[in-house]
């Protein structure tokens, strides 16, 4: 039996209908920024699968490290226990965070690390006596699937049947140079009215919605009133950190730091499931007490189990490396020709970028999961390319490693892809 | 500087308040079922490190197999896309699990496991036009800490500042022989007012409630009440399961069997973090449908990540093994000696035991997080063994792989100790 005939029988998929998409792709190699299927087929990674494997598939410079790690330490314990792999990546981390962060809690993926972002900015206030329990978010953001990080998700698609069960959330608008006015009275209104605890957002690009941008400058603005208010700031940096804007952290874009940064995804190099979240010294201290029921009672089994570590740290080196940041570089400029390119193809509405992260509208209506965007998956996948459509915005994300070949016949086979539309 | 120095510096651990437990030890090696710190000390991992490593550390049958997947395919998008880790252990697994379930879901720890079993339960009634939206768990119950999770847990160490924030959860007390006819018209009454969407439960053995131990026959009479109802039920055996309780799980002592199972810890074997939610057909059915809508949009990046499904696997066979079920029965069995020897000490109020899972109530009044509990933690650990009692009681939940010195150095200590309470 095939690897596609077998999965049928009792694996249920992740945000996957199996009536109407039975059938999944049996994948049983990967290499650099390649995927290779059961069939013999080759793709190109072109969303590193799932904007983690930034520096290509079972690279030798981080297995070779896990591999070692495995043999020495596997797991222990993380409370009244460390480890020379959290402190050496928690060192390491700090380095290239935004100067305001302190400390590193771990979890396991990006829920988790929202969960941990949010349970901090509540407990932060309560531990000063102070009831604030609204939560501020960005209409269309996506922050996870767990029941605090669903509630703060704007996306309504995956929210459908547990809204009745959500924690408070007041949401506003993304910020433009012409609503942020409107947008700055409306958090006015809801803070004299509610006192909100934190603000959770994903800096300059909404992943979920379809990679939506909006500018640093705004963005300054709407931090600039939360810090005035002690409102907590939460940047869910899950798929822009690590280099993806062409910085390190979206938030190296901005003036006004958050309190609190939440990360995954390429945190481990696209080899394991970890996630982090860090905050600044003054959300630390409000933790820190002889009082023991102010401490913060979280925490998940394999905490900063050791090999993720080791992947993470590995991550770091290859992100600062000269030929890592030059070919940062180099996908952003390649990017921006294809973009100048396509703009006025007929088929196309609109282009943006961020970084490496480059997207573009078609000029048609579709649903977010709709058969367009079907159709455009398989076409892709027809043509030795894996890129994964959201309703009219076809994006790409690919690791940093790709070839000046491969990112060519990614952008040849999207225009392609506009005669289909 | 040492680690423990290092530490101090960036690292926020779970579950501590750092003002009153500043110091960390650091863990440098383990193997087999020993921990070695930074000065050279050596512990026995009595607690498996958090009830993971029941194979060992390091055990090179399941890291040589890990090794060798993450040169072949490190991850990959798990919508769309499958592979044969994820393949082969949904088969091993079936094989294993009670005969009922039928279907895997990954996430990627023990909170995102109870998470997706609250949401399987709740969307089961949602798309079938019923609103049931009042959840069910046990009094003393913890199911994690993210907030769904944490909703139907009733330990309130965990959940103090985030209560009014919990979906709706009825409790009832743990059933016994005695209160049993109380529980069930207990739960008949909440039923009538509110229709009860799922039950939530530890089955034998609610772990973070210092192991109190419970019987099946109680508990099968719940189950038959919920299935009457078609109250979906869901067995949280991230703790129980892969033979600590004797048997593969602990539902396999019960005649009703949950629609839902939640999975994780030993699940890997020690090695990396991942979690799985099973499910019977009825579960999977009530999703399977033509509308997009009722699919279960849920999903963390690295689902199913091969290097984790093979870790579990090799977990798998090894528990399967004649060598490791022998063991198994031999720990049952030494344990029950120890229980027999100890329980008439002064200092011993009561033991208790289900499977490997061994328990000693302390015949003194103290704190879950106390002064006596640290000083018993110190006691242990000045002695080599990695114990972490929990309130007034002591227990062991070591590898499976213990030696018969092993294990009898753990019982010496323990009874040593009981000259300092």
């Amino acid at each position: 039996m095939t690897l596609q005939e077998r999965d049928t029988k009792h694996l249920w998929h992740p945000l996957t209908q199996h009536k109407t998409h039975p059938k999944s792709i049996g994948i049983v190699k990967a290499k650099d920024c390649l995927l290779f299927d059961e069939d013999g087929n080759e793709y190109i990674d072109g969303i590193a699968s799932w904007y983690t494997a930034m520096y290509g598939h079972c690279n030798p410079y981080i297995t070779e490290r896990v591999q070692f790690q495995m043999n020495q330490l596997d797991q222990v314990v993380f409370s009244g226990f460390t480890h020379k792999p959290a402190i050496e990546l928690s060192e390491k981390l700090i380095q290239i965070l935004p100067a305001n962060q302190q400390k590193i809690f771990f979890s396991d993926n990006g829920s988790t690390s929202v969960e941990v972002g949010i349970k901090m900015a509540l407990q932060y206030h309560f531990n000063q006596g102070e009831k604030r329990q609204v939560l501020l978010a960005l209409e269309d953001g996506f922050h996870g699937d767990t029941f605090g990080a669903m509630s703060v998700s704007g996306l309504s698609v995956y929210n459908g049947p547990f809204e009745d069960f959500f924690i408070e959330v007041k949401r506003i608008p993304v910020p433009t140079k012409d609503n942020i006015d409107i947008v700055l009275n409306q958090m006015q209104e809801i803070h004299a009215k509610n006192k909100i605890a934190g603000f959770v957002y994903e800096p300059l690009v909404q992943g979920a919605a379809a990679m939506k941008m909006y500018s640093a400058e705004q963005l300054d603005k709407i931090l600039m009133f939360c810090q005035d208010k002690n409102i907590i700031t939460i940047a869910d940096e899950v798929m822009t950190g690590f280099g993806k804007t062409g910085k390190y952290f979206a938030s190296d874009y901005l003036n006004n730091q958050p309190d609190i940064i939440c990360l995954s995804k390429a945190l481990t190099a696209g080899l394991l499931p970890m996630a982090i979240t860090s905050c600044s010294q003054k959300i630390y201290d409000a933790f820190y007490s002889s009082d023991l029921k102010k401490g913060f009672f979280h925490g998940h089994t394999y905490s900063a189990n050791p090999l993720a570590c080791t992947a993470a740290i590995a991550g770091i080196e290859l992100l600062k490396s000269e030929s890592i940041q030059i070919r940062i570089q180099e996908i952003i400029i390649a990017h921006k020709a294809f973009g100048n390119h396509i703009e006025s193809h007929a088929k196309v509405k609109s282009v943006r970028q961020t970084g490496v992260i480059f997207a573009l509208d078609l000029a048609i209506e579709t649903s977010r999961y709709g058969n367009t965007r079907d159709k455009l998956f398989q076409f892709y996948m027809d043509r030795g390319v894996f890129l994964r459509p959201l309703g009219n915005t076809v994006y790409i994300l690919a690791p940093y490693t790709i070839t000046n070949s491969q990112l060519e016949k990614m952008y040849e086979v999207i225009e392609e892809s506009l005669m289909i539309v």
